[in-house]
């Protein structure tokens, strides 16, 4: 193991990823999915929900909060909307074929929606729009999540970071992106402030004495005590727009929970009211634009382009060199990361070799 | 008129922007749209988007920025989409027929999208997401506006207040309903404190400088000469977020131009490059949801319900004493308008008389 950090080519990732998964007992083609899922975040950048998260997934099957074949199955069906029902699978095999089905219902009707019940974490949610992008489709997936933000006036974790993401075709060479947390800050910046003994921003999270932290120490856990929560967008209070980060953060656990009578809110932790531990029953909802049931697809395309590009070219504040447009910096990471490899820090090395020990993956030669 | 705030009953508000909106040349029927659109602003107690914009809606028309009949059409239909033309008429009454449009192919094919081109100001997006709400179904509208909103590390408004409206029926009296622009503040809070003299907050407005503004003086003025601009929920920078509502903005944006060929940011100003007057050509999007096609209309409620109660339950940080939920403040709001009648001002006062003179609508006593 090195001090430092390591750079992990792609293709060894993917190997170790879908060997790994292969081993836990998750089958080829559905190893396939979530390696590429796992792999599309650290390329994204967002490498706390890549390769970092396999043994997370990993330690949920042993405790049989997952399971590692997916019975996936459509529970209703109409020619735009289907719901269905993920078997307490794996998040991203359930993702990839109910985005799959509403691209391919929108491919024939114009619009394809998809509701989804008992699934797992499914990764970043950017992915599945960006599968509807790839098509030439506007893509939009979100998904609830376990208890993490507290709405306005409140202190207790009661929404997931429930993600928005929203993806466009345009005429340059990677797609509008954007998938964010309607949380200020995503739960993995506090872990990471943590580990390291950095203070975080006063506004990010609130304890229940409506305090603003600073003092990263000890956080998450207090987070999962329902001692701090994350606060949305917009901050504490309404002076700043909280109200509208804590109603998108509502908007999402309407979608992913009310089309398909699911698990919502409290009922998304891990132990039941009892304290037993239980399958988390995730929801997601997935929504596909056939771009050419309105207008010819390179139309939409360069009106998109002229967007983001008259953004990026606008006048800049004083000091600032660059206005990026979201998916921008995703795609420059990306670039790097297939170039350069996954930055793979001495803690995610030490969690790998477990992994690879543990399920007697020693062939692969990670380079720590 | 009288020194002090005058409450006009809600049936003499809409009589009067009837008889107003007919002298103005907008026929029966769409006034009643229009004067429908105007009062449930009043009634959700956002007072800028109600009859206080009566008046300039008519000096728009006098400047042949939009027509009083609008004369829109659908230009490209599918059975889940169609492309409205507005003509450059009435906004509210192209956003009540397309959101009608999308309602009524979701209602038949389980899903409906609407994008509109050559529009005008629709007045609140909440109105249409609401109307697919009272049909059972899950209805979302977004628009394009004026530029004002600064993108992330840019100073320049260049983004519409661009908002976001979501609907939801739910087991209550009233739906779930989120309608926010995506800017922290809206530009009526700002035109408020200016006429007051007071502050504003630090981080609503950036000035090109990269100052953040504080004192409203002028502001409406630097604001309208791209001298300074709104910034997006999250606010300056991208510590808070600010990305993230800068991001929402840029999605709204795309919704609202891409599916129509339509314009976008720096031409939707009321004049061209050259200094000449033209229609602002507002774009609209338009979604409906067909609950029914995923499940039994009062499952949905419930949980919908219940994800709310649960919300407002939870536990209140020290000093509040309540939580809301999106829809619920605008509903006691409405029943107290409803019942005590619409709060006018005296400057609102001063206005509505100019107007009332203007059209030779001196039979409505209003009071004031």
């Amino acid at each position: 193991m090195a001090e430092e950090n390591v750079y992990l080519p792609v293709k060894k990732a993917t190997a170790f990823m879908i060997d790994a998964l292969l081993k836990m007992g998750v089958p080829q083609a559905d190893a396939e999915i979530v390696a590429d899922v796992l792999l599309a975040s650290d390329l994204v950048g967002v490498r706390s929900h890549g390769i970092a998260h396999l043994k997370m997934y990993y330690d949920r099957m042993k405790q049989g909060l997952q399971q590692p074949v997916t019975r996936w199955d459509i529970v209703h069906e109409t020619p735009t909307t289907a719901v269905v029902d993920g078997g307490n699978g794996m998040g991203m095999v359930v993702g990839h074929h109910s985005m799959k089905i509403a691209i391919d219902k929108a491919r024939k009707m114009g619009l394809g929606a998809v509701a989804v019940r008992n699934s797992s974490h499914y990764g970043i949610a950017g992915y599945y729009a960006t599968m509807a992008a790839r098509e030439g489709m506007v893509g939009m997936s979100v998904t609830n999540a376990h208890p993490s933000i507290a709405p306005t006036f409140g202190v207790e974790p009661m929404l997931g970071t429930n993600p928005i993401a929203f993806s466009a075709p345009t005429d340059e060479s990677f797609p509008f992106r954007f998938d964010a947390a309607t949380s200020i800050a995503p739960r993995g910046k506090i872990e990471v402030a943590s580990r390291a003994g950095e203070p975080i921003p006063a506004g990010w999270v609130i304890r229940k004495d409506g305090s603003l932290v600073t003092d990263s120490t000890n956080l998450i856990e207090e987070m999962d005590d329902c001692k701090a929560a994350l606060l949305p967008i917009g901050g504490s209070g309404e002076l700043m727009g909280g109200h509208k980060g804590y109603g998108l953060a509502t908007v999402v656990e309407i979608l992913s929970a009310a089309f398909q009578d699911g698990a919502f809110l409290s009922e998304l932790h891990d132990t039941d009211h009892e304290g037993n531990i239980h399958p988390l029953r995730i929801g997601h909802f997935f929504l596909a634009i056939n771009i050419e049931s309105f207008l010819p697809l390179e139309r939409f395309k360069k009106t998109a382009g002229d967007i983001v590009r008259e953004l990026r070219e606008s006048p800049k504040a004083p000091g600032e060199k660059r206005i990026y447009s979201a998916g921008e910096k995703a795609d420059a990471i990306s670039r790097r990361v297939a170039a350069e490899g996954i930055e793979i820090p001495p803690g995610l090395q030490k969690n790998l070799n477990a992994l690879r020990a543990e399920l007697d993956l020693t062939g692969h030669d990670l380079g720590f």
